[in-house]
């Protein structure tokens, strides 16, 4: 299963003795972890009874007093309109699966981080220890006047649907889980650039989905909405299609929407003549069924550390691969997206992250490779600075112009 | 009602032309809290794909992994360890009562910096939206994985005891609703000190409390467990007694353990030959009640802003005077208290915030002040650098000496 898209090779190590240096990432990972990675500041001086006065009592009764009369202004005189929670319930971490709330902390503390090193957005772990649907639902409402935003963060499918959903029906702030969108926007841009790479249009492609868990639905849905026609989506069963039995809701409502000529089967079934592989399953697709694929084929093989198919073996069969890892070209990584998508929508206040503001996002990461598109260049490194600012502008102004703005 | 004991002047602004320095105040508390007090950092750095290797995948991995393995391990790999969520529904905040959870939170941010500031321990505002007693309580039960200590705030009693209570049964990390303690012990450490002045022991002293709320209660049982036998606390409809009909159960329970004599009748009736005055009520105690009181008599008048008794009346009679103001001497605030007491139990990573653990906080913060003991100086002023460390070593070593310490 794909929960977060990165790198997950031990980079800083040597290649050659490998259970060596897996110990040695392990101990310094520790080591670097101790007391945590994140701390809460003052931005504001209290050196004395003075800077008490006015960040503190009395002063600070009469912010409340202001907000209690003009509720909006909870958003510019608080933390709030650039503070986003990071919620999990530890159910789905990384590669790692169900290791509860407090085994998730780090990686929650870790996305907190990149939030603010990459769109200065404040970001506050939350890990609860609760799974039901509407435990989960009601305890994020009732911390929701506290922040800006609710990053939804490595909870199981299907159970993750349901929760965003109710979420963003409840609460007036943007609900989003990254593992759903975050990689389906990469993906959508990513896509853009290697059709129009190997001259292809979206609604022309053949794409193969596999995996239907949060990020496969959500890069099927996206696509969808960007106008992709012909998409397959496969699980461990096979592929999805109306007439099979057994289906969840979530796996229903994508048979009623892909695969109108109805395929059955595996990879080696679906795969001929597809133009576009997508993978965010984990498992292994056999090379044998990746050479049935359309001349110049498109191969994400997202999986996290094991892709579906290694690159060595895409590359005899697709023009162009890309990867979740950072040790080989064209990775697709959350981080181009999530920073600057919340940047864009505190920004203007917004009420939600709409389809398309997600589309606009996509567009706009694609847009920063430009001229420079290359096979091996068809989305931008992750500490490329023009990406978030982007990112947030262009999801900003759809935002606006969908009149979910607040500002 | 005094839901928080700290200056509630315009401290900054000159006393003349009332009005106006007024609206100076909300102005330039307004303009302080523009974009809110706190900002959440990494303490790590993301200069490069190198380093995130390690705070982010594939690093952050491993510490999961050895947290799933060893779960009090989250306590030191993560930043539970250092942190305390300032939890509150906003239903009794500062002098301004139920203002809900959004206007709240300027004081909660305001908290969480004195927590930072006075004592290196992150916080992080928690703003609630429920008011029901078993919400509140699986509501923080369910986040509490994240936090290392959990504080109560400006929750309105009869509420607040419950949701205290149940919560110290279910966590087994520090709940300290500082309404109540936090108030209690700055006071307790108060007492000791004029008592210590005035020539008297607290086994002696008959002691008047007007207010019955949080910080009324917490005072009390306080006061009683470091050996008060006298108390009568007095609520608007006067002293409680056993005898009373129609008690809350909180008040009940006073009734069971103070005002042996069954005083009954308000101030005029049960202040004469009191030795010790303790108002955490507002409200006005008129000159003709405390001039009855004993000889040397001691008058904590902690409302804010206008304390029951204003010290210049207090002075008349009185041969020591305390408020919650910080234009007055001896000022009995806050944050002279929960910083440290959360530094130390989080330091030894204690389960507890225990009676024991508040006594020697009360001990530690009146030994401070020492040989330096006179009428105006009772207790030591909010920046005093010495406090929070003797308070936090006085907390760690009485969990430990209760065996409820972890570390």
């Amino acid at each position: 299963m794909v929960a977060e898209i990165v790198p997950s090779e031990p980079l800083a190590e040597a290649p050659a003795a490998e259970a060596s240096a897996a110990e040695t990432l392990t101990d310094r990972a520790v080591r670097l972890h101790r007391g945590g990675k994140l701390e809460v500041r003052s931005t504001v001086p209290v050196r004395n009874a003075n800077d008490l006065s006015l960040a503190y009592t009395p002063g600070v009764a009469r912010v409340c007093t202001t907000i209690a009369d003009t509720p909006a202004r909870v958003h510019d005189l608080t933390w709030k309109g650039n503070t986003v929670a990071v919620v999990t319930d530890g159910s789905a971490v990384l590669g790692l699966g169900d290791i509860g709330p407090e085994a998730s902390l780090p990686v929650m503390e870790g996305k907190a981080l990149l939030f603010k090193e990459f769109a200065g957005v404040d970001a506050v772990p939350v890990c609860l220890d609760c799974r039901d649907v509407d435990d989960l639902v009601e305890t994020v409402a009732r911390m929701a006047p506290t922040f800006g935003g609710i990053n939804l963060e490595d909870i199981s499918a299907p159970r993750c649907f349901e929760v965003e959903r109710r979420l963003q029906e409840r609460l007036d702030i943007p609900v989003f889980h990254d593992d759903q969108h975050g990689t389906a926007v990469v993906v959508a841009a990513s896509l853009v650039n290697a059709l129009r790479l190997t001259g292809r249009r979206l609604d022309e492609v053949r794409v193969v989905v596999s995996g239907a868990g949060a990020a496969g639905v959500a890069v099927t849905k996206i696509l969808q909405s960007m106008g992709v026609r012909h998409i397959v989506v496969m699980d461990r069963h096979g592929a999805i299609h109306a007439g099979r039995d057994g289906l969840t809701p979530v796996k229903s409502e994508l048979a009623a929407t892909t695969n109108q000529d109805l395929r059955r089967g595996g990879a080696h079934d679906i795969l001929p003549d597809a133009d576009v592989l997508i993978g965010v399953s984990g498992g292994v697709i056999p090379e044998s069924a990746v050479a049935t694929m359309a001349p110049d084929a498109v191969i994400f093989a997202l999986a996290n550390p094991d892709p579906e198919v290694h690159p060595d073996v895409a590359h005899r069969h697709a023009a162009v691969v890309a990867t979740g890892r950072s040790d080989f070209p064209n990775q697709i990584n959350n981080v181009l997206a999530f920073p600057g998508i919340f940047r864009g929508a505190l920004d203007v206040r917004a009420t939600n992250v709409s389809e398309g503001m997600k589309r606009a996002a996509a567009e706009a990461l694609a847009g920063i490779v430009g001229e420079d598109l290359a096979a091996d260049y068809i989305v931008p490194g992750p500490f490329d600075p023009r990406v978030a600012p982007a990112v947030a502008a262009a999801v900003a102004d759809a935002a606006r112009s969908e009149g979910i703005a607040r500002l």
